[in-house]
């Protein structure tokens, strides 16, 4: 697995787009209605956790640390669809947009059991906090079965609670309508995108081209293209305008994840909110590692093989990979591929029939998502 | 975790209500349909995964296998609820109440993990069945690792496909709009339950209050009550029928886990899909296991605590401990809750502002739900 470590990045309003522009104020302001919305949406559910017991109060502080994080990136745009289509601002979009917040704290929660992540968000992660509570009251069992339980559970919460905040987004029915297909086919995609990237990790010999189709379920459409998709969906927008968020969306999308593993790999700590080669640990076969590997010595590629995926690795070790990775051309390669990606959405934004305001808000989105960064 | 081992027998014929009646025939017809309106989803579902790719032809299998048992027990209660409050047949309710079934697989699918269970409706678990396929193809990692994952997201994807069932079932979107917060609140619970059913086991010296409570989030709420109030809220019944209803399903759901909780222990496996004990070995703290301690002398307690939760327990210390919770009188104590829960829902019952044909029906289904045997 390998979910967004840069866009789940607790750094979180450094990173968003300019807000020096109009367009970027409007997106920050959308951005502050999405937090509303999500903290609206929490304290609607906590007395009603909390009528059932009071001992699932561990269970609302995870939640609410782990929502305070987070770029909003779906929900921009998701925002910037509907805005590209015609929508006006109000609280109902923001609620709807908000939610891909919490399908995307699902995602992240049990991908972080699945990973045996430790961070999140520059925090432990949600498996690791409910084991630190297990050992803190000196509960019986194993503490770490206690804390996957818990995580899976909560993530589950978050999935249920995300097709709840978009139906009660109080956008009306005949909008909802349309956009309830986009939103099915996205969670779809990203949880079929999921299981094939696990399965591209446990095959030798992965090429660019598998890695890369992996990122296109897994990433690409879910973080940009489907939310761009459901907003203007929700908005009633063109299949003209649709085929156009696709044409920026999907390359963009692909920047997006390729700019993600170069961070997984290179990013400050800091800035990432997780720890320094992190991906390396996780084993994760990134287009960054295949490109890599294409480029290789046979002793290059042993070293690579053998120290990918180690749990164990060292700082040392780490820097090695890291060379490896940059003195083969695997790093360049990559970021030419960014490069690609990236200018091949600015042409189709430049030509699609959008409002120049929109246009805008996109073209600064697109910098936000794929900067070197966050 | 405890979900069910009876209601996810893969004896699934033989366990339902009374075909020899009306409305035995009414509910057996009803199973019908339900079990079309599955088939008709996934054979929806299937070609879009298989767009995305071959490779997850695995996932299309494990659901339909999984799919394939269980007892339609929630959507049989589901339609009662809709009869009752005056709805009429057709594939729309059908499928709605259908989608029960895909949240109750989700729950199942995870749980397994949770519980690290090794079969299901008397097959291999989804993580067991994953981690088979990775052994077979000589995949590389960790087999139980990608088990895991694979099973994580199978339950996210059914998860989600509970909700697009419910809201792509024909029904009229003010019929769902009524049913939507029943949904809500229902996954909301069971996964709450969940929770606290595991917290449950990770403290020494439960009760049965404690463990009652438990119950009545995790299994009596979500089994019974809910799919009753989600049709008859379908169908637009009073406040009056929904209390009814209530003061019949909630006993009669706490009634259902604790013969659950019985067939855990004592169960035929052959019936129940699970291995004979799997619950001791799983060391489920059940309202069946507090009543026990609560008779057992300092001896016998400690005997129980040593063996309850190993997960190499033989069939020798099963025999064991089946023993303590007979001669203790916890078996016959928890007899005599089941029926005084399942005395209080008939009363209820025949007390409720319904028709006779779904006094009959329900009536029945109390039967089913409670019986000894499967």
């Amino acid at each position: 697995m390998s979910s967004s470590s840069s866009s789940s990045s607790s750094s979180s309003s450094s990173g968003g787009p300019s807000a020096g522009t109009a367009v970027g104020t409007a997106t920050g302001q959308f951005r502050k209605e999405v937090d509303e919305a999500l903290h609206a949406f929490l304290a609607r559910q906590g007395p009603g956790l909390l009528a059932i017991s009071e001992d699932l109060r561990p269970m609302i502080s995870a939640l609410s640390a782990l929502l305070a994080g987070g770029k909003r990136l779906r929900p921009a745009f998701c925002f910037w669809g509907w805005r590209a289509a015609g929508g006006a601002d109000g609280p109902e979009i923001a609620a709807a947009a908000a939610s891909l917040e919490l399908l995307q704290a699902s995602a992240l929660v049990h991908d972080d059991v699945m990973d045996a992540s430790d961070t999140r968000r520059g925090q432990p992660s949600v498996h690791r906090r409910f084991e630190a509570l297990h050992a803190e009251r000196g509960w019986r069992g194993p503490a770490d079965t206690f804390g996957e339980g818990a995580a899976i559970l909560l993530g589950d919460l978050l999935l249920a609670w995300s097709g709840e905040m978009f139906e009660t987004s109080g956008l009306p029915e005949d909008r909802r309508a349309r956009g309830r297909g986009v939103y099915d086919l996205m969670r779809t995609e990203v949880m079929c995108g999921q299981y094939l990237d696990m399965l591209e990790s446990t095959r030798a010999g992965g090429t660019v081209a598998s890695a890369l189709r992996v990122v296109d379920f897994k990433s690409a459409k879910y973080t940009i293209e489907r939310p761009l998709h459901l907003g203007a969906a929700l908005a009633g927008g063109s299949e003209e305008l649709t085929a156009a968020l696709s044409g920026y969306g999907r390359p963009l999308g692909m920047a997006f994840q390729l700019r993600d593993d170069v961070l997984g790999v290179f990013g400050d700590p800091s800035q990432t909110g997780k720890p320094a080669g992190d991906d390396l640990r996780e084993g994760k076969r990134t287009v960054l590692v295949a490109l890599t590997l294409e480029r290789a010595s046979a002793e290059q590629a042993a070293t690579v093989e053998r120290l990918l995926g180690d749990p164990d690795l060292t700082e040392l070790s780490v820097a090695d990979l890291r060379e490896i990775i940059t003195s083969t051309g695997g790093l360049a390669a990559c970021e030419e591929m960014i490069d690609g990606f990236a200018a091949e959405a600015r042409d189709a934004l430049a030509a699609a029939p959008v409002t120049g305001e929109a246009r805008e808000a996109l073209a600064e989105l697109a910098v936000a998502a794929t900067a070197r960064t966050f």
